[in-house]
């Protein structure tokens, strides 16, 4: 049985406990967080808000918000213990190196009160130990994830990735519905299309999914289309990746 | 029986014919195409070249690029008959008024070679008389189709979101396919995440479902994640976005 502690109550603690627990290979023996309100989504969990009443275990996972990790592995009170952090942005580095540092991150987007099938989240691994991202990887197949080594800087990739294909696009639908709203269309029309578009790149790159009027070269329409927005932000945001679209595609200026 | 004839033989034709036909009220009883050649998609089908040859049929579907359409519905030899258009951006108005109008258009990217299922597929209808209004509205519900009354003005602002929605969304996912190219990460790590960024919507509204460092306003990242993209149109973009995103929550400029 490989023990876990959890540091961090937030969205991605929740989420990791519920999947870790459910395991029959892996035990959180414990959950830390400075308050103890946060922790009351822990019922059945052991838990403390005292870094000195930290149980012993084989992997301490901190889960909190990038600003604070570092703060975290510098007050744990031991050391040569493999304590790993979730994050997508931060270096492995932030960690204390007092105790065996490594990286656990799973990238998903993560609602809170949804429930989340971790065997399809690919999980980011990184560890100084060869053992330790042993250890690591059992982590990742024991609730039936996929894994992936990524050091640091690769992982710096991801997240910049990350933040286009998922906080960018979900912009994206953000406007549309602006638009929608702004001419009395119901923005479910929309839906299909959506996932359409998300599916579409299971099997083939984003550049060959590519269609529209930037990458036709379409004139017309792009002008029809500019004519139709009625908000400078929407106006500049088309321009500009139409631009971007039509420099893919080799086209001059539109 | 609904006698109906497609007027044209790229991507929409192919698809609407394949659809139309494997219906048991709807029957294709020819397709128009201006050269032969294309028309070789069509091998159980009626084909003509020779609009003085068009069949006789209830409903025409000129299924052709935006450019073409007031020319083809110029050239129809015959008058008040049922002859729509399926262009997301074309008003119904470019079609010639001799014979009665309306619209059929299919809100969805039609990918050659895939299979389409049309029953996810939602159908903006319009048409000047009622009646043809409800003939429509029997074709669609025929193929398995949820349809919308929706006028010309509210189809262009569809046709604007769905450039949102689609080309834009997969220009990010291409973006972020550059990205992870030049940093040795293999963009299949991101198909998760695309997909769930997609779904998610489907339960809540994409203003509720945004997060990330622009909505939290975390300069930081943002800062990080603007030193590690090398293009500078990425540059461009992530900064636009990230403004545009600020703004939609209230943040000052980041």
């Amino acid at each position: 049985m490989t023990r876990l502690v959890i540091l961090g109550a937030g969205n991605v603690a929740q989420h990791l406990y519920k999947v870790l627990q459910a395991t029959t290979t892996l035990n959180v023996v414990q959950v830390y967080n400075r308050s103890s309100k946060a922790l009351s989504f822990f019922k059945e969990a052991k838990t403390t808000t005292d870094f000195k009443q930290l149980a012993e275990a084989d992997v301490y996972i901190i889960a909190v918000a990038d600003d604070a990790i570092a703060s975290i592995s510098n007050k744990l009170p031991f050391s040569n213990r493999l304590v790993v952090h979730t994050s997508g942005s931060a270096g492995m580095h932030v960690l204390n190196k007092k105790n065996r540092r490594g990286v656990l991150y799973p990238l998903q987007t993560f609602t809170k009160g949804t429930t989340v099938d971790f065997t399809t989240i690919p999980f980011c691994l990184e560890a100084k130990e060869k053992s330790d991202f042993a250890l690591l990887k059992s982590i990742t197949t024991a609730i039936g994830s996929t894994s992936y080594k990524i050091s640091s800087e690769q992982r710096r990739a991801l997240h910049v990735s990350a933040v286009f294909v998922n906080n960018f696009s979900n912009h994206m639908y953000r406007i549309a519905h602006e638009i929608c709203e702004a001419n009395n269309v119901p923005f479910e029309i929309l839906k299909p299309l959506i996932l359409e578009t998300a599916k579409k790149i299971e099997n083939v790159t984003p550049y060959m999914a590519q269609t529209g009027p930037a990458k036709r070269g379409d004139h017309k329409t792009i002008q029809a289309h500019l004519e139709k927005l009625d908000k400078d932000i929407h106006k500049e945001i088309y321009t500009l990746l139409t631009q971007s679209i039509a420099k893919t595609y080799g086209r001059e200026k539109l």
